[in-house]
């Protein structure tokens, strides 16, 4: 594993796992209120995307944290739509 | 510029300017109480890993979205810093 892999890991994992206490918070508290369905769904989509392009370009650093980073997304934003 | 570029480009767009109106919102309110100095300086330094990894594999996506990414989290973290 080269040098920059693992900055990029590292950058994966700091980027991924700053946003889980929030996350976890949410999801406990179900309290989606600061939250804006607009602003999480562009969220959500990016991250999506961002996974695709991971993929296409084989990064792996890309893939793992939009791997992880979709799952909280795509948790939140349905918690979001079904406590609105 | 090839299809994967563009995805890549729109997830930059997608995910950066996702976070502005909140960005948006904390400096013109100074309120940075529901933010965590751990948490954002974990999130910040994962940035700047993510720009240094970006320069790195000369891909612009991410170094585009990390760069205007940086710039906002560098601005709130200071916020932070300054109001506590």
């Amino acid at each position: 594993m080269s040098f920059f892999t693992i900055v990029g890991m590292v950058a994966a994992f700091l980027t991924t796992f700053s946003l889980l206490p929030q996350t976890i918070k949410t999801i406990k508290e179900k309290n989606t209120e600061g939250i804006s369905v607009i602003m999480y769904s562009m969220f959500t989509a990016g991250v999506f995307l961002w996974l695709l392009y991971g993929f296409y370009t084989k990064d792996i650093p890309l893939m793992l944290a939009n791997l992880v980073t979709l799952a909280f997304a795509v948790t939140i934003l349905t918690l979001k739509l079904k406590y609105r």
